[in-house]
């Protein structure tokens, strides 16, 4: 099995458990809930494909994704506790996740010949902008644009991507350590608390 | 003239009214009211167009559903208190708008060949979504995430359809029995206070 | 150098500027501000080209756009107190911009041969609706539907320019009586506090 698939799934499913949790704290209804699940895992990705012009957006030709976040839903009601202690974990698969979305949504971009920049722009969409409308339905301000290193943690991991790639030819290595980037700004702010402006 | 279309225009209507009085209770001027009577008759059909990429967007082909709004805005204006008078009438409207709209949403997908899951994600879009925007725009968590059977209401109707539509061939029947369902589901739901989680 | 072009330019310059400030004001970080920037600035074309179909979206192909925006995130945040001494400026530039934005969402979409009534709407959209993705990712009621003579300058703006486009042919001298209408209408709303409904 293709690991950056297995990761992209995990990513999935975290970010889909992020919503429905998020959605049961709001004391929304299961149905609810299933929707800021859905929208959490692939609104990010679904803005950047609509931006770029690739539609049908890519879980409508891919069910899988869609199965994974439809399974999250029980499994957060069932073991919300359970899962409230998990949080380390979470943030682990979390940090996982957006490092990949961003390399994998700067990929998909740069394929269609669209500019380095534009490129940066929708790796960031893609890891951060499900969270964002998470924010925007639950009538919160979106969390992203007011702590943490989140969104700089990702372009610092897209820029190192596309300098890996310019210099470097081994794409699987290359994506690996432009994760690693992601995840090791994102602990770093977290353990020492840094923040910006 | 066609029943179906009838209904659609029907269901538009209703839609944008639901909207503008929605936005005259905020205090918006009028012209943020025919924006939010727009976006909520014709959001839901919006967003389901983009993510299944039928571009220029079905409103833009017909402008039919533009006039119908434009008509809404006046009317309520004029008739604010009749209009409050006749919930009723308004919410036996609306439910067949919402269940009409699963059911072409539903349809619209089908036809560019994405799979079932898709449409049936995308009928209820079509039929919830311009609810959703109207809450987001008017800064109130969406009213379908926290109480009612709503969009539970459409993914019934729509999953009775797709059956019906696998093991009949009566398509006109097969709409009116489905929509039909959202209907009762509907009216049960609201009647006995039935709701979810 | 293109009149044309450069007003494009300094309205998409000033409507960061106004995306940045009020982000600052919300105690934004750097990244959530620039976010904030940029939705605010490119947000509403952004609308337009999703809803015409026209896709990668114009920023896309025209980094300038972007590298405007990225340069008035540093600037607003250096001259924080003159840029709120500057409002009048401030003011007249944004008019400008939404006059300018309003009638080239307008000629974009009459271009793809879509009806009058489509590119006035997408005319509209693209003068205010990056303002009003602004207000909502800051988590606000979007001004323009509360107060002050707004959307409704910018559409008869592009009547005017219709109406001028059928009966006369000097493209050039068109676009600027219309965005002369805008202007006056605005400044005029704004010094008599003329209000709708």
């Amino acid at each position: 099995m293709d690991i950056i698939q297995l990761f992209d799934w995990i990513g999935t499913f975290v970010f889909a458990v992020s919503g429905v949790m998020t959605a049961i704290e709001k004391k929304f209804d299961i149905v609810g809930a299933t929707i800021i699940g859905l929208v959490t895992a692939i609104g990010g990705g679904t803005l950047r494909d609509l931006l770029i012009g690739s539609t049908p957006v890519g879980w409508m030709q891919n069910e899988t994704y869609i199965y994974i976040i439809l399974l999250a839903v029980p499994i957060c009601y069932l073991f919300k506790k359970f899962i409230l202690k998990l949080r380390r974990s979470m943030f682990l698969f979390d940090t996982i996740g957006i490092g990949l979305f961003t390399i994998l949504g700067l990929e998909k971009t740069l394929s269609l010949d669209l500019s380095i920049i534009a490129a940066l722009m929708m790796g960031i969409s893609s890891a951060v902008f499900g969270g964002v409308i998470r924010d925007v339905l639950c009538n919160e301000v979106p969390l992203i644009f007011r702590k943490e290193i989140y969104a700089s943690a990702c372009l610092a991991g897209g820029i190192v991507y596309i300098v890996l790639e310019h210099f470097l030819a081994f794409p699987g290595w290359n994506m690996i350590i432009s994760i690693a980037v992601v995840m090791i700004i994102r602990f770093l702010a977290v353990r020492f608390k840094w923040h910006l402006g």
